[in-house]
This record gives structure tokens, C-alpha cells and sequence, in this order.
């Protein structure tokens, strides 16, 4: 089940400009200890929501990582996803109609904030892991440097100390194919929809890689065509799907976000912000993810002062932390239970 | 010099429908020898043209593997490009008006038959070398398939003996952000510039890889901001730069000849295809090449039955074939000289 809390105090963006208040969507599975000791707080990625069991399967299950007879699980829909958080498609007060393109640039740190609201008013003053993937674990890492004691237990899946070239060029071409289409900027809801799809064909290439395409995507009677390929209608789909749930103004309002991240803005350096993180901290990297590649978890690996890596092998990349749930619940079963 | 001759003779297409007639724009550098025996023809890729330093530089030099004091080189630009050869832009007789999104689906097969055309023309029988890169190479290959007989040694850049799902995928993605441009489909050169520069973009992802972008296109003051990115700058002037100098209509035409790329179509399969290649046939791979990996030359390497395979040790990626000019011209110069 869904919950929703409105906060009335402004929330002041990190880049400039207030929120008069900000909604924030969240569910929980499981139930909390009289002593408040079982919290396991889950930061969800770009496109996903609060709903967990929704995008990761196999993990809010008995006898899993979040098993909601052990833990209560807590995640919160991101500012700016309009998965029933405060986004661009939430009334603006000033105007009585929506952000749409007027939201204003939100950060990482603005979306652990709204995360911080929540924990406050849930009454969860820390909790037993924090964990996050890709974008998911932008936040993590954010909340964690800005409150070092919030969590015990750090697991940080498939993501980097910031939003590298490689990965901003991929959000650059998103954003060049939302502003392709002319109905960019015009006040409705579904406006710049086919850029949108074009946007989410975009990233699932980095989401998947050549090997996972090659393996899944072929066509078996390829000799005989010249066009209508397998692959082709793949990516329509993939991308229609989004433009169905998703609105490209959030879409927008996300990917500029994530493009923003970098632990070392205004910390003097991307080790003395990694430094703070005292929390036993899990690292996965994906073999064949080349969003985030396992070198790329390297400032991780070197400036979280009690880390460990683990490497997970997969042919499907970044997607890997969605498929490869057995692997990936071992090693934070393993990795919770030794850091006890 | 680019050079122009028009074939009125009508081209059967591969997939049905003719086209009335064909020009073909082609240059020539250095002089044929009176036996006719020192000709290398280039084969180009998608969007570039037949000047070939234009887009090769450091080849047609005195010393380069296309010497023009030593060699006559020939390349002709590819049917559907708009560097005057037939394309989209070209009058189409029926209505005296360009072709525009009505111009045929063509294939690689297609742009072979007019460079057969301007090979009789120019009254060349046979090559000493045959080369091309990328789409370039599929060129090659469906020519010394047809034509074995024609060249006396094949060099194959990084390319493959099909267009696998992995590269059309982001084909799809192109022509998706090409459709989401609503003037995409109007009578004009400049239909869909927008969604063309967007395609360019996601072009640009496939053709460098991560460590090219990471290295180069990274901020020096990356800590200090959140938005207006080095890298976002180089997708949108990438884009531009494209969509300046060619037409959606063109690169789609393009695009959806390369995806047709299949040596194995209507052959029975790719062994028996290959197979009929008795030329000594040169295979360079690049080491980052996330296009065309290394295995993706295996059938290359499998089937053709004279074979030997190098591989360049590059950081750019797919465009290590333009970048490392010293590299290749060591293994083509070698490969040209032992297989007098």
C-alpha cells in the first residue's frame, strides 16, 4: 500500500528556488520493532517508484534481503517522479496548474531531504541498512555523508561517486529527443510523448548491453527479412511503455537531477566527502554493466573507509541488479549478517 | 575532385521498386597505371562521402597504404547519400520533385550494384585492394561475394557480416527521435533537423565508447556545477554539426540500409556466403570497439577462408578506425606487401 504525507515547510532546492511544500509518496512492507531496530530503507532508481516488489523481484520476500517478516522496509517515492511525490506534474500553489516545464532543477541532495522529512516524521532516527542502486545509490551515498550515523549498514549497487561523462552524454541524447519533438514545453500531461519513447529506447541501451541484445533480441528467420526486425519492435515497446506511466517533463526533471550528482560539490574533495561515510559499506559491481562499469566504482572502493566489493557475473549490464536477484541476495545476506 | 556520372539505365532495388536511373558521385586520387593494375577502392560509411581525406585523414598520403603517387584510388559516394550520389534529395522524375520520405528502401547490396556500375564505367575489371571500414566493409564484403574475382585483397575494419541487434537497437533509436521531430515527413531538406541532431547524438554513443567520453569530455570545474556539462555541449554541437550537412530522410534511408546488412541472406547461410571470398582478406578489429566488438568478427574470421585478423589497441572506441591512422596503416601496408 501507497501512503502519502504532505509537509508544509518550503523546501529549499540546492541550486536555487523553494518548493512551498513538498507530498511525499512511500510505502512500507513488514512491521517496525517496539525498539525501532529491524528498518531497512530501500532509494529507488530513475524511472521506479515506491512500490518495491513493483520493479526488484524477489527481494520482498520471506527469507530474502527484505524479508518483511525481519524488517520493516521503508522507500520513498523521489521528488520529482510522478509516482505521487511533489513533481512537475503536481498543482503549482502560485498558479493553481501544474509545474509542467516550470518545475524547478532539483538535486540528489534536494531528493534525500524529502527522504529525511519522512524518516523524521515516520520517527526513524537510523536504521539497519541503507541500500540503493544505480541512481538509488546516489542518494544513499548523499544521505549517508550528510547524516553518517542514520545508517549501520551501507550497500551501494551498481552506481558511482558521481554521474560521469559517458552517462550525462546518454541523458544529453534523452534530452535532445524530448526537445525534438515540437510539443515539448506545451501544458499537458502528455506533451513531447514521442520524444519521450524515443528517450527510454535511448537508455535501455545503456541499461542492457551489446551481449544481452545480441543474446535476447535476434531474429530466428533473419535471413529472409529486410527490415521489421525483432530488435526494432523492442525498443517501440519499451519505449511506449514509458511514455504510458511516465511524463516527460518528469522524465526531464529526473535526469537533470541525476546528472547533478557528485559527492565532492562543495566538500573539497570526492575523499574527504567519501571519508565521512563511517557505515560498513557494501559495493556490487556488475561485470558487463556499461553504464557503470566495475573501474568506475573505483573512488568507492578507494575513499569509503570500511568497504567491500563483490562482483556480480551477468550478461544482461546494468539490468543485472534487477536479474540477478539469487546472486545479489547472497552477498547482502552474507554482507548483513557478518556486519552485525 | 568530385567527379559525376549519371547511368540511365534503371536499378532494380533488392527489396522491389526501381529507381530510374542512378548518378553517382565518386573521386579519384593519383593516376591508373596503363595495366590498370595499381587501383584500391575505398568504400565509405554511413555519412561520410568519396573525398576521402575529408574523413580518413593521414591515408591518401605519399607513404599512407593509399599513396596517390603509387595507387589510383577510387570511392564512390553511397547510394541514398546526399554527397551527390542519387539520394533522397535528388528529383524524382515521376513528379519532378525530390524524393524526400518517398525515395525507396535500399540495401547494401544496392549501393554494390552502383559501384559496379562505376567501376565498368571507369574500366576497371579488378582491384589490387579493396577496403573499407564499418558499413564500409559490409560494402566490401557483399561485392567480393558477387563479385570475387574483382578484387585481389579485401581489408575489413572493424565490421561485421551482419548488422546484429545490438546495432540496429540503436539504429531504432535514431529513427525514434527522428519520427518524434513533427516535421519529420514534410517536403523539405530540413524536415526533422531537430530529431536528426538528436540521432547524431545517439550515434555519437555507439561510435566512441566510455573511457573516450570519460576522458575527454570531462568538466575541470565539474565540482562547482550542476548543469551545463562539457559533455552535453559536445552531444548538442555533434548533433548540429550533422544536421547541417546531411537530411533525415537521407540518414534514414541509411540507416535502414545498414540494418539490412545480412552477407548470409538469400545464400543459405553465412558459411556459404563467406566462403565464395577467396581473396586474402584482411580482418582489423579495435580493442574498445563496442559496435563491432573483437567476437563480433568471428563469422568474419570463421568462414573467410584466407583470413589473417589484427587488432588495434585503441581507447576511441568504434572510431578507433579514424583515430589510430599510424596502427592501421602498419598492418595494411605489411598485408599489402606479403600478399603480392
Amino acid at each position: 500500500m501507497i501512503h502519502s504525507i504532505h509537509f508544509d515547510e518550503p523546501l529549499e532546492l540546492e541550486c536555487g528556488g523553494v518548493l512551498p511544500g513538498v507530498t511525499v509518496a512511500y510505502s512500507t512492507f513488514g512491521t517496525m520493532s517496539p525498539e525501532r531496530d529491524n528498518v531497512i530503507w530501500v532509494c529507488h532508481a530513475q524511472t521506479a517508484n515506491s512500490d518495491v516488489p513493483d520493479w526488484w523481484a524477489h527481494t520482498v520476500e520471506k527469507g530474502r534481503f527484505l524479508d518483511p517478516e525481519r524488517y520493516f522496509v521503508v522507500c520513498a517515492n523521489i521528488l520529482g517522479s510522478p509516482y505521487g511525490t511533489t513533481c512537475p506534474m503536481s498543482i503549482n500553489p502560485a498558479t493553481g496548474e501544474p509545474w509542467y516545464g516550470s518545475f524547478p532543477h532539483i538535486t540528489i541532495r534536494d531528493m534525500v531531504h524529502c527522504h529525511m522529512r519522512l524518516a523524521r516524521h515516520l520517527g526513524i532516527d537510523h536504521v539497519e541498512m541503507l541500500i540503493g542502486s544505480s541512481m538509488g545509490g546516489y542518494q544513499c551515498m548523499e544521505w549517508t555523508i550528510m547524516e553518517p550515523a542514520f545508517t549501520r549498514r551501507l550497500a551501494l549497487i551498481a552506481t558511482c561517486d558521481r554521474q560521469m561523462p559517458w552517462a550525462i552524454a546518454f541523458s544529453e541524447s534523452q534530452r535532445m529527443a524530448i526537445r525534438a519533438d515540437q510539443s515539448w514545453g506545451e501544458p499537458r500531461p502528455d506533451a513531447a510523448a514521442a520524444g519521450l519513447a524515443a528517450a527510454r529506447s535511448v537508455a535501455m541501451l545503456s541499461f542492457r548491453g551489446r551481449e544481452a541484445y545480441n543474446i535476447s533480441q535476434d531474429d530466428p528467420d533473419r535471413d529472409t527479412k529486410t527490415g521489421d526486425y525483432r530488435v526494432s519492435s523492442y525498443q517501440r515497446y519499451q519505449g511506449k511503455k514509458l511514455a504510458n506511466r511516465f511524463d516527460a517533463y518528469s522524465y526531464t526533471t529526473l535526469l537533470n537531477g541525476t546528472d547533478s550528482h557528485n559527492v565532492a560539490r562543495g566538500r573539497g574533495s570526492v575523499q574527504q566527502a567519501l571519508s565521512a561515510i563511517t557505515a560498513p559499506t557494501l559495493i556490487v559491481a556488475i561485470t558487463t554493466d556499461n553504464l557503470f562499469s566495475i573501474e568506475g566504482h573505483g573512488n568507492l572502493i578507494k575513499y569509503i573507509p570500511n568497504n567491500q566489493l563483490h562482483i556480480i557475473e551477468s550478461d544482461y549490464g546494468h539490468d543485472g541488479f534487477l536479474v540477478e536477484h539469487n546472486q545479489l541476495n547472497d552477498i547482502i545476506t552474507t554482507f548483513y549478517n557478518e556486519t552485525v
